[in-house]
This record gives structure tokens, C-alpha cells and sequence, in this order.
């Protein structure tokens, strides 16, 4: 499946901090065909550190195709012989240096200065995301989405589609999701990535524009990311203790290594290449405010709202949305007297089995999906 | 029970890494008399950030008591009506600036240049602790101990305790503790927090002393530390998701914070400034270098050697050292042909619980000191 990438604009947005935004563009990717009707919609929403890039691939010699293309295309799940899939990338996108990247966040020129917004940039919400793609969906003249459905914050945009537009919302999946970012998670990776970025003395106040950027720390922000979404039952079955250069002693100096540290400083130093600092704080920033349904009362009143199915899809090992938190929503939806059901994927994965192993819950999916 | 430190001097100490460490300082507490026949003595290893501090008050008006001072005292599980307890700072404790804290580390003077050892100083193992214990032991006519024990890293301790010196070790308590540094904890809080602190532009590649110092990459290694030693849990009791400033609308600025953040963060600050960096990292180095029994063979072989009773006190909730990696070294320890059992305490308190809720495993404790 080759896709490519599209460009939606959007002369002003309403923040829900009281801003408005101008000329805000995000870049979208659509699979399938819509239907003359316009009612086979799916929309998929990303995680913190993804993009629009759900399914296939950009050309035929593309390693990697996009991150939840095993439940995405042709006869998967998600069917795009029956269904229009659209997935875009959020406002705020972290990744403002990847070129397939679109997105309007603290790295973009404010139209009113002709210079990058750095930390002038207004808060955003998890609301504003979905407002945004509201606007790409109606420009589509899509009125009805078959389903919405995202990993982490991209359930947290799932849930939150529910309760901001019920009657366009027929069934939400919420994987490896909550209905607020729990409070550890708040504090680490989240405020921890923060401090790291701003300890970087090339951070300069966010004002780092052309020059080199706060690197180092976007990358030790990037392995506390990585340790939370990974886990202890991950590290033992991989890297476990072993040494990276195992022809040297450890006891011999400072600088030995074991491989899980150089193995995962790899990862972080090539992810932060990509990265935008201002946007990786106020993105974690729009994370710590999610609290589904801000703006609509008690998270109570809020997913009274809702009017679609609800599939929450956990992880068992997760560290980043624990278990539990899923069962409280779980909870929360029924007592609001939601359709709601949860199954768990089994694994020793962590939270990025949600992502990467997301195959395992593909009959629950599908089920889910063509269910009337 | 009003306490006092003592320090215990030894003019060389051979380390485990090959290097002869001279003019050896520790500072040690004893709580209780040792016996004519001095077969009374109990052992307590302290954990990664704590001190020989373990149990009474230094004063009459001194707030917080000793670490484990639930347990250790007149009539308490480590009855010091009939035991003698010692307690001794280990090498290279982190503390260097609290003025009861006596220890030999890279902020020490090296008497061979006059001046501090900082990254000059050698690579040290739980092994050299326990030869200094062992020393410091020896010099007070102990020839057997009634008891190690220990949380945490001081867990660490008492397990190698029972494999380097069998003979002398007739019961080991290993508290919220492994067989070996965790690989996914060896990253996080370990290499993490070295990262952080070089990060600071007052870390000057170690050549602080007399200086300022990287306060601030020492706040942020705490708060990663204590994320990792609290819980999930523990966050949903206590602060959850209140605002620091609920005047304050969160959607204001980038500046709003979280109650979970200004807490978290006003402590690890007050903990840096106790703290000396170059100590953090040779500490969190021999940490992640701890594997029960280095230079015995193999684990199997290591284990093999002990002669003691061990019982293992998990935390349920422990993220740190999770309670799946003690039920490993339960198999490994009986496999072995050792007497060993368990007790597990529950509590949403995290890794932690080991220390501030050990009053939990009185009755275990206390049966296992007393039994035969």
C-alpha cells in the first residue's frame, strides 16, 4: 500500500485556551476510498511520539511502513477494501524535523512576528486536536465517522471525539489509553523531559531557532520516554545485563557500559535529530491537561455525552497507562451508561505493545469495527 | 534511644577492581551491648541514598528517627534489650555533606595528591562495602553475626555478606532486594541520573569541588529516583492530579504546574544539597555492577557458598525491584540448597514500603531473628 501525504489548511482555529490560532496546516493520510455516502470513515489518531504515518509506506523500498500497519489495509481490520481510513498529524507534532511531517506548533513563523513562535505559543488541549481534525473531516464532507480510534494520547483524542461530537462518533477505541494522564505520568516522563530540555544549555529559553538546539537533553528526555513505554519484563527477555563491549571489564573504569544503555542512548540520540524541544514541552504539556471532556462539566457529565461504542484495549504489563486506569474508565463508561468493553493485549511489552504488537488484538478489532 | 556516630579507620582496603584504597574513613551507630561472648552483634546494611542513620535520634529533639527505627530498639523486632546493632555508613555514600555522614568516596581526599579523588577515584563493588564492614567488624572482636540485613541496596549487602564470609553469617534479611541490579533499572534511575548530572554545566566533567556543583542535575537524578521508588499508586493516594495553584487556570502558560511536580521537584532539591554528584554516579555504577556473588564463579555457584537462613521481604507494588526478580532468587536460593523463605509486604507504597512501612514485617522479622 503506497500512500502519501496531504496537506489540509485552516484560516483560524479556536484554542481552547481562548487563542485563536492562524493558518494552521497538518498534514493528513488517507487509505481506502470514501464511499459516495461518505459513511465508511475511520479515523485513526497518533501518539506523543508519532505521526500521521499509520499505514503502508511512502514508496516500494521503505523498510518500515506506518505504525499500525498490521491492523490498517487491505483485509486487516481496519479494511480499506470497506473503509476510508484518515489519520493526521496532530497540531503540535514533535517530529517538525521529519520533511512528511506537517503540523502548526511552537516551531512554526507566527504569521503576526515572521518568526518561529518558541514558547510565545499558546497552550493546547487534547480538545483543540480534535477540532482541528473536525475541520479536516467536514472539508472531506465527512459528517459521520464510522469509528475513531488511536494508541495512547491518540485514545486520548478517540475518547475525546465521543464526548465533543457524539452524534458523529458511532464507535471509539481507546488503546492503551485512559481518561486522564495519571499523575505519575505527569511527572515522569512528562515534567522530568521538561527539566532535562531546559538543563541542555542549548536550550536558551526556547529560543534556539537556527542554532543547534538543546540536543543532549531532548535525548535523555527521550530514554525516560522509552524505559516508561517499555519494561522490566522487555529489558529482561532482550538486552538483559549484558555488557556492550564484553572484551572489557567493568570494573576498569567510568565510562563501561552495559548494552541496555548504549542500545537505548542509540535509539534517543537518532529520535531527538527529528524533534522540536519547544513542541516536545507543550505537547507533554497538552498530555498533563488531558482530563477527558474538559469543558463539558464532570468527567461524569462528560462521558454521559458519549453516544458510540467504546472498545478500551489495555496492555497487561503496561507502565504508562497502568491496567487499572483502563478499568476505572471502564467503570466510568458504564455507570454513564456507555456500550462500553475492554479486552487486554497479553503481553510482556509495555505500554509500546499498543503499537507494536497491536496484531494481537486484531480479531477484537475487527469484531469491534463490523459490529452493527 | 539517643544515638552517636563513631568512626571506624582502616589504613588500606583492597578493592574488588584491583586498586588498594588507602586511609579508609566510615562513620558506623551500634544500638544496644554486645555480649560478653559477642555472638549478639546484628549487622544493618543501608539503601542507595540512605546512611548508617538506621534507627534512634541523635538528639532529644531531633523530629524523624533512624530509617528503620520501626524495627530496631528496645523491645522491636531487632531488640536491642538482647541484640547489639551496627550500622555503618558504606563506602562512598552519597551524603558527603550531612555532617553526621563519615565515608571514603570521590569527594575524599586523596592523601596521595592532597586534593580531592573525584572520577579519579576507583570503581567500587557491594563487595568492597562489606570488606569495610567486615573490617569495621573484626575491629570490635565480632567474629559472628546473629543477623545481616538490609533494603534495597543494603539488601544487596547482606545477601553477599552470606556468600563471601559463610561462616560468619548465621541469618540474612534481604529486604525489597535481588540477586542483581534490574537491567531496565541499571537505565533508569542509574544511568539517567549520571546523564542529568552531566548535563549541568556545573558538572565540569567532575571537577566541581570548591564550586557551585551540578545542583540541578542532581535535583532531577532525585526525581527520577524517588518516581521510581514511589509508585503509581502512591501518586493516585496522595497528591493525584490537584493543581499547585488551583487559583490559576492551567491553560494560562507554560509556567502552571502540577501539585505532583513543585512536591516532588522542592524535595529532590532539598536531597541535592546533601549530595555530592561524582558519589551518585560511582554508587549508581557499583549498584548496576551488583550481581550476588561476583568473583564466586556463577550465581548458582555463589549462592552455594551461603551457610545462612535467608528470608526475603518483596514490595508488592516495587517498580524498583519487582517482586517477580525476588521470587527468582526464592528459586535460585533453594536450588542452591539454601533455607530460604519469604514475606511479602503489601502495600501500595512502592519500593519505598521497605523502608517506611517495614513496621508491616514486624512479626516476620521477629520470628525469623528469634528462630533457631
Amino acid at each position: 500500500m503506497i500512500v502519501h501525504k496531504q496537506v489540509f489548511e485552516l484560516d483560524r482555529l479556536d484554542l481552547f485556551c481562548g487563542t485563536t490560532l492562524r493558518q494552521v496546516r497538518v498534514g493528513y493520510e488517507t487509505y481506502g476510498t470514501l464511499s459516495p455516502s461518505k459513511d465508511n470513515a475511520i479515523l485513526i489518531c497518533h501518539h506523543f511520539s508519532g505521526t500521521s504515518h499509520a499505514a503502508g509506506r511512502y514508496n516500494e523500498i521503505e523498510e518500515i511502513p506506518g505504525y499500525w500497519d498490521a491492523v490498517i489495509g487491505p483485509g486487516k481490520p481496519f479494511d480499506t477494501h470497506r473503509y476510508f481510513v484518515v489519520s493526521s498529524d496532530t497540531l503540535c507534532n514533535i517530529n517538525v524535523k521529519d520533511p512528511r511531517v506537517v503540523t502548526t506548533g511552537p516551531a512554526s513563523i507566527n504569521p503576526q512576528t515572521g518568526r518561529p513562535y518558541g514558547t510565545s505559543f499558546p497552550i493546547l488541549t487534547i480538545k483543540d486536536f480534535i477540532n482541528a481534525q473536525h475541520a479536516l473531516a467536514s472539508s472531506l464532507g465527512i459528517r459521520r465517522l464510522h469509528a475513531v480510534a488511536g494508541p495512547s494520547m491518540g485514545g486520548f483524542q478517540a475518547l475525546e471525539w465521543a464526548i465533543a461530537y457524539p452524534e458523529m462518533v458511532a464507535r471509539v477505541i481507546v488503546v492503551i489509553s485512559a481518561g486522564e494522564l495519571h499523575p505519575w505520568v505527569i511527572m515522569m516522563p512528562g515534567r522530568v523531559a521538561e527539566t532535562a530540555i531546559r538543563l541542555d544549555p542549548n536550550w536558551q529559553n526556547g529560543e534556539y531557532y537556527g542554532k543547534a538546539g538543546p540536543l543532549e537533553g531532548l535525548a535523555l528526555a527521550f530514554v525516560v520516554l522509552t524505559m516508561i513505554a517499555k519494561s522490566q519484563l522487555w529489558a529482561d527477555r532482550t538486552v538483559g545485563r549484558a555488557l556492550a563491549d564484553p572484551g572489557r571489564s567493568p570494573f576498569e573504569g567510568l565510562d563501561t557500559r552495559f548494552l541496555i544503555e548504549t542500545e537505548i542512548e542509540k535509539t534517543a540520540k537518532e529520535r531527538a535529530k527529528l524533534v522540536d524541544a519547544n513542541s516536545y514541552i507543550y505537547l507533554a504539556k497538552a498530555g498533563a491537561l488531558y482530563r477527558a471532556g474538559i469543558g463539558f462539566g464532570s468527567l461524569e457529565e462528560a462521558l454521559e455525552r458519549i453516544r458510540a461504542k467504546v472498545l478500551l484495549i489495555p496492555c497487561s504489563s503496561d507502565l504508562f497507562l497502568p491496567p487499572y486506569q483502563s478499568q476505572q474508565l471502564l467503570g466510568a463508561l458504564r455507570r454513564a451508561g456507555v456500550n462500553a468493553s475492554s479486552f487486554e493485549l497479553e503481553s510482556d511489552g509495555g505500554h509500546l505493545a499498543g503499537i507494536l504488537e497491536i496484531h494481537k488484538a486484531s480479531r477484537a478489532l475487527r469484531d469491534f469495527v463490523e459490529s452493527a
